[in-house]
């Protein structure tokens, strides 16, 4: 014979987790629990065989069900010591539908099923509470009059509304036991109204209604709905389960409570978690009394002692519970629990919620018990959490007055006097002065004062603005977009809403929230736990990607090796021309006739250039440098606001006129897709000259103890580009080997971040010995999107679908990557010891992270604040390419 | 025994064409000659592998040598009835080099070898002219001296200047036969000076002299260096080529003449050339004595009869090889030759050059007469010689004065009076003048005027600029770059170096020169002659690929048809939005707060829209028009310059300070890449569904005889762009046969100009009917070049060889082809039937062509006036593909 009830409780159970179709998920949970041994409240689950038999049979039940039901009954009083209907001692029981996958719209749950007029005294009796008694029972007919006999919630509402003005009473817990009996015989008028059937009084009515309204529940419109939407089956049926209720307050030797088994703000691992005796769980929710602790701290409250002092052996018995549930789940357990007149029941247990530095601990922990694996352990943490350990945080306990909200665009939190220049924010900040540099936006001739800053906060742009880009490139904490704020360049003063402030006067931002808020609030430095070095130890010895950090100056490049880093990917030179007397220098060398009077000016740069380097190449000492020579369009060094011209030309001694009509010259439709890059090297030779000579007198002077040296071309599409430059950069070895008797160490080669390029590397490989995936600039000409653009329909593109999610933000795998992949592939076919790796933003994704990992480069190179995460994620990568993907993370 | 010279004349050759390697180039040529019977003065070839036994034997000759030529040498004695080195009648041979491969730096010719003082009287004597026998005696001694002693040319220079100045000779022709006897004996003296040697008096010894400098060449720096760049095989050697010289000026029964076997500038089959009795081939050079015609023409000059009339006999040999070569050479020969007393010699043949028009007419009667294929007659016209025929051309006969050059941009020429902005232009235009747009550069505010303008003039921007690339699109005559003409929109006038004109003043462009002219130069109408359209026919019936136009006007449309466009490629839309009152409502659109405004702007503009398609319709009835919906970003139509705003504002009834606000908040970074095509139609639905109402109501109102319609969505990347749009066109479809009763016939296809949507045409063609390739944009994306911006690097990009070609011009096969061809292989195994087109500037390049043919493309699209070129091209591609590519094309 067909079984259709499957019993639990006492720590044994018929079924098991497997039996999940027959079970559904919640009834197969209940019994896995029970085979742990576990005190879970006893009951039984009827299969969702029974519920396809009602399905083809027009609702009428399988043979010998009502007997089966009958006699798991009887099992669960006979554990519970209690009697279904009995007055003394009822046994009440929940409702709950469950079918194998997750589903709304179905029948959720029933409580307290088996109380009426008789059995609300037995439990007004034995809980000694019978306003509590009176309380559940109008629930019970509330919640049982609305999912099983379909009354409309509001009507009860509404009558309990009636009673509580009649009695001028405001909250709920304003009415007397006497109040809530009489809000229960008029709900039980309203029944008889609207259904024109008295409520049913008998359990047994009463649980086979509810079991009823179950089954009927899978086939309501939302149900059918849902399932069509995800494709399930129609025929697979829900069960249901029936399980005893406890209460945590019938005396002093009963208990209400929730733990977690190790401490989720630290994970360390100590019980933490608290309990109310004598009360039910909405006890705790409604803060009327004091939850008293689990375990005994320094000092214990001796009028209220904590739960291993007030009932020692139960506490031995939940703390043997928490061990248990821990070694199965092999992770951190939230656990609700009661106990009734002494006896322990786990109401339910769950992966604990954690923050981030609890979740190392914990996770290390684990690993270093041996309940997991270490790459287990990797795989237990989002690398992207990491970040919230990187930055400095506001401290949760100051007052904060937030006077407008941009977008978060780089994380942490920073206070400083508010500035409104580049320039003053170079000034103060060197005079050793905290500033926060507010702009409308920033540009390239910003970079000395986004430096020089705590923290940036803009009005305009995007999440992948200029600022934001250069900020997280920095780890500066930034703002940007707070597009309330009307920002005034000229009085040096911002306004926002109800506040305003000006230059000198104090701010503080988060960047991982976007507020702005007036003063100077206190934060929390960021530090690293243990844990956070061990975990990371591990990944570092299970990931085979090599982690760079994108750098060009000394405090990056210490940043990035203290975060781990294995070399520089990106070091672009650009960002050197914009300090102080280097932009002088560059603009005279834009305003030059010829090559000669380009030179003179560039020979003004060289030597800082060379120091520039020297500094890198001693922080990176036996590391790969990877250094991208001149890249961007030489108008990005003249001012972008054209009535910046005279002051600029003044100050650079030019004529504004001239300066004026080459800026003309120089502006483009489309800078991005314009002269720059290797065009600019095969335009302007000497530009490159003077760059890589630098560069080789740089190694020369750091030759003791010499980085692996990286020549890398920008925006090559071509061999022959590569070709033509290379053969100069050989040329100028040359002279300096002829110069000093030494000769450089190097290779040459180039951004791969145009499809020309991924589609030409088989022929590009063979003069290039390396290729770094611009992913930027790779990702705009493959979708055609400029990302300073974008903003206007990306989050149309993301809301309609178009895109998952933004591929600035996460490499699109399919167009952006099967250029990767084609240009990785014919790369190393030509050149089998090619060296691949990508640089920009995606560089510091996980998600990004895990593609490189497996399409095959050698490495990824992003944010120094962001090498951990992608250390991290590398590691993951690995693990996940190797174990499979795990059914659940963390 | 190895024979080591191959003799030829008398209408035998010992050799034929085949031992090339052997005779080299020249030698095989010349026995082939002979082979066809022609009269090609007798001489003999020492093949090349003597020049390999004297590399390899320290520059002796093989056994035997000597004798061989002894004998050649008598067998051209006796067919010339000459003697070398007799003081009567003197044989005179040229001595040449004739490699396999044609090589610079190797002695070139040695003429009038075996002269000496006693056979130059024998020259004398028989040409009854010692001056003419003592000049060639000096130039013999100089060129031998330089090519084969090593006498510097410049020396013998300086003796001829002495000799000239103490005569007072200004000229050669100034100097006597007398004066040509000193220069001899100073050029001997200068000769024995030099080399230690006298000048060698002896024929046999001067042969062999210049024999052994001929080999020697094949080791000489110049020579090896060639082959060395070129791959060429160092053993190879070079042959010389020992060849009889004859005279035309030895009396009345001799001339020297040239002719082409049918006429170069018409292709009309009747011979065409002139000779001049008793002259050698410099006096027709030299222009003293007038030439005089071959055939009899209307009337007879008794003086000086045609050859036809003075010397029937010869007259009628040389037409019989006319007849033998075009024959052989199957095409038209441009012919020298010469006639010595009374014998006739073919000197040299070669397919003769002519006019577009001339090659045409030639190809077509050929192969009317079955003497080449109609693939072959095809196969030789280059297609981007038709576009001369298809566009006005200033008439030669006119005076010009050129004022200004620029760079030629659109084909043709035109006159009309100068007017300064496109308003003028539509103005005066639709009065009924004819008008050229000055502009300093256009931009697609100035549409209207470009189309109201007989041409356009620019004096800034390339040849793939704005206006050239529109101006192009239109067939209007163009010159754009002007840089030396300065314009004055105020003064509305334009100052050249020397010259100024003002609005309403008459000009004159040439577009296919760049020359700018002041008045109206008469120009000549194309004519487009029978032979046109005889091989376009032809054309038409050999290709596969089909050939529909860009065009959006009906002025266009009809010019289409007319070329034999077959339906159109592309209507972009936009264009249609710049006329008068549409930009008004277009501003409108654009200033709008929400949809619904939006919406009221855009049905100001339906019923004109509706209206164009109308027309368009009409005129392409049952052929395919692909209609793109909106492509370029919406601050395209708000007014390029920000002064311009206030007067545009008041016109379009708007505010200005909000218009003002409106354009900078649309302005964009990278406009390329930004906020247009798909982007646009998913961010403001109520543009495309007014478009597609339009474009169904056109359809509805020429149900009747309906194209076949086809709508294109830009710039997508993705299905899911498709699937949103297209269910857009489904809805509007719908509530016209709501409206109607009548329900749309239309396919829905996609823009292919991202190399995104090229990846993704797989799942694209899904929710695509068709594909036409963006070529612009797609090559804009694949190399990240803008081209707008390319003009600052493009020329040194072709220099430092990274392009062969502009790849705006011709198609980049290896990485826009690749993209392409995965395209077209994705997306027709998703979709079998999937149309494939491409649109833009490539589909009218005859390269290109030759691409999409190959690449198994349905059709090309290209400007009107480029059709007729593409669907040569076509047919080209389509014999080249089954016949394989010729030896030598035209």
């Amino acid at each position: 014979m067909t079984r259709h009830v499957y019993r639990f409780g006492g720590g044994q159970a018929d079924g098991h987790a497997d039996l999940r179709d027959l079970l559904g998920g919640k009834g197969a949970n209940l019994a896995e629990m029970n085979g742990l041994g576990l005190p879970v409240p006893p009951g039984f689950t009827i299969t969702t065989a029974v519920c396809s038999h009602c399905q083809a049979h027009d609702g009428s039940y399988p043979e010998g069900l009502e007997k089966e039901v009958e006699q798991a009954l009887e099992a669960v009083e006979a554990m519970t010591e209690t009697e279904f209907g009995d007055p003394v001692r009822p046994l009440l029981v929940s409702v709950r539908s469950g079918a194998a996958a997750s589903m709304p719209g179905m029948l959720d749950t029933v409580l307290n099923l088996g109380l009426n007029d008789a059995t609300r005294e037995g439990l007004a009796a034995s809980s000694g509470d019978a306003r509590f008694a009176a309380d559940s029972h109008r629930r019970f007919i509330q919640m049982y009059g609305n999912v099983v006999l379909g009354v409309s919630h509001r009507m009860f509402e509404d009558v309990l509304d009636e009673v509580k003005f009649a009695k001028g009473a405001e909250l709920d817990t304003d009415l007397s036991a006497g109040d809530w009996l009489a809000v229960i015989e008029r709900y039980r008028a309203l029944v008889l109204d609207e259904t024109g059937e008295p409520f049913p009084e008998d359990p047994r009515a009463q649980l086979w209604g509810a079991v009823g309204a179950v089954f009927g529940s899978w086939s309501n419109a939302r149900a059918v709905t849902y399932r069509e939407l995800h494709g399930l089956d129609h025929a697979g049926g829900t069960a249901v389960n029936v399980q005893a209720m406890v209460f945590g307050n019938m005396g002093e030797d009963s208990c209400t409570g929730v733990a977690f088994t190790r401490d989720p703000s630290t994970g360390e691992p100590s019980y933490y978690g608290e309990f109310l005796p004598n009360a039910q769980g909405e006890d705790v929710v409604a803060g009327i009394r004091t939850p008293r602790p689990l375990t005994a701290g320094a000092v214990v409250d001796a009028e209220a002692p904590p739960m291993e002092v007030a009932m020692p052996a139960v506490y031995a018995e939940l703390t043997a519970a928490f061990t248990r549930l821990e070694t199965h789940y092999r992770d951190m357990q939230d656990i609700e629990f009661t106990v009734q007149k002494g006896k322990l029941w786990i109401l339910q247990t769950r992966n604990g919620k954690r923050s981030t530095k609890a979740a190392l601990r914990i996770a290390v922990d684990l690993a270093n018990q041996g309940v997991i694996s270490r790459a287990e352990a990797i795989r237990r943490i989002e690398p992207e959490r990491l970040d919230q350990l990187l930055h400095p945080t506001l401290d949760p306990a100051a007052h904060t007055r937030v006077i407008v909200r941009g977008l978060p665009a780089s994380p942490g939190a920073a206070s400083g006097i508010a500035v409104f220049s580049a320039d003053e924010a170079e000034r103060r900040g060197s005079a050793g002065e905290d500033v926060v540099l507010v702009r409308s936006e920033t540009s390239p001739e910003d970079i000395h004062g986004m430096h020089a800053a705590r923290g940036i906060l803009t009005n305009r742009g995007g999440q992948t603005s200029h600022a934001a880009v250069v900020a997280r490139g920095m780890g500066r904490p930034c703002v940007v977009g707070a597009g309330e704020l009307v920002i005034n360049h000229d009085t040096r003063s911002a306004k926002a809403l109800s506040s305003s402030f000006a230059e000198g006067d104090l701010i503080t931002i988060d960047g991982s929230t976007g507020a702005v808020m007036l003063g100077k609030v206190p934060t929390i430095s960021p530090e690293l736990p243990d844990a956070f070095h061990e975990l990371m130890g591990w990944a570092d010895s299970i990931r085979t990607l090599r982690i760079r950090a994108n750098a060009e100056t000394p405090v990056d490049a210490e940043t990035a090796r203290r975060f781990g880093a294995e070399g520089i990917g990106l070091c672009r030179t650009e960002h050197m021309f914009f300090d102080g007397e280097r932009i002088l220098a560059m603009r005279q060398m834009i305003m030059a006739e010829n090559a000669e009077e380009r030179r003179a000016a560039l020979a003004r740069i060289a030597p800082m250039q060379r120091q520039d380097f020297v500094e890198l190449f001693r922080i990176m000492a036996g590391w790969p440098v990877t250094i991208r020579l001149l890249d961007p369009p030489l108008h990005e060094f003249l001012p972008a606001n054209l009535d910046e011209l005279g002051e600029v030309a003044a100050r650079a001694g030019l004529d504004a006129e001239a300066l004026r009509r080459r800026a003309t010259e120089l502006a483009e439709a489309n800078p991005m897709l314009g002269h720059r890059g290797a065009r600019l090297g095969i335009s302007y030779p000497e530009i490159y000259d003077m760059q890589v000579q630098a560069i080789f007198e740089a190694l020369h002077e750091t030759a003791d103890a010499p980085v692996e040296l990286e020549i890398m071309l920008p925006l090559v599409f071509s061999r022959t580009e590569v070709n033509v430059l290379r053969s100069r950069i050989a040329h100028v070895a040359e002279a300096v080997t002829a110069a000093t008797g030494w000769t450089p160490s190097y290779t040459v080669g180039t951004m791969i971040e145009l499809p020309r390029a991924a589609l030409a590397a088989g022929s590009i490989a063979e003069s290039a010995e390396f290729f770094s995936f611009g992913t930027n600039d790779l990702t705009q000409t493959t979708f055609g999107i400029s990302r300073d653009d974008a903003g206007r329909f990306l989050a149309g593109y993301l809301d309609a679908g178009v895109f998952a999610v933004d591929p600035f933000v996460s490499l699109d795998a399919e167009g952006v990557g099967e250029l990767i992949q084609i240009a990785a592939a014919r790369g190393r076919a030509a050149r089998p010891d090619l060296k691949l790796g990508i640089c920009g933003e995606h560089g510091g994704d996980p998600a990004s992270v895990a593609h490189c990992h497996a399409w095959g480069l050698d490495y990824v190179s992003c944010s120094p604040y962001r090498v951990p995460i992608a250390r991290l994620a590398a590691a993951r990568a690995a693990v996940e390419s190797r174990d499979g993907t795990p059914d659940s993370a963390d």
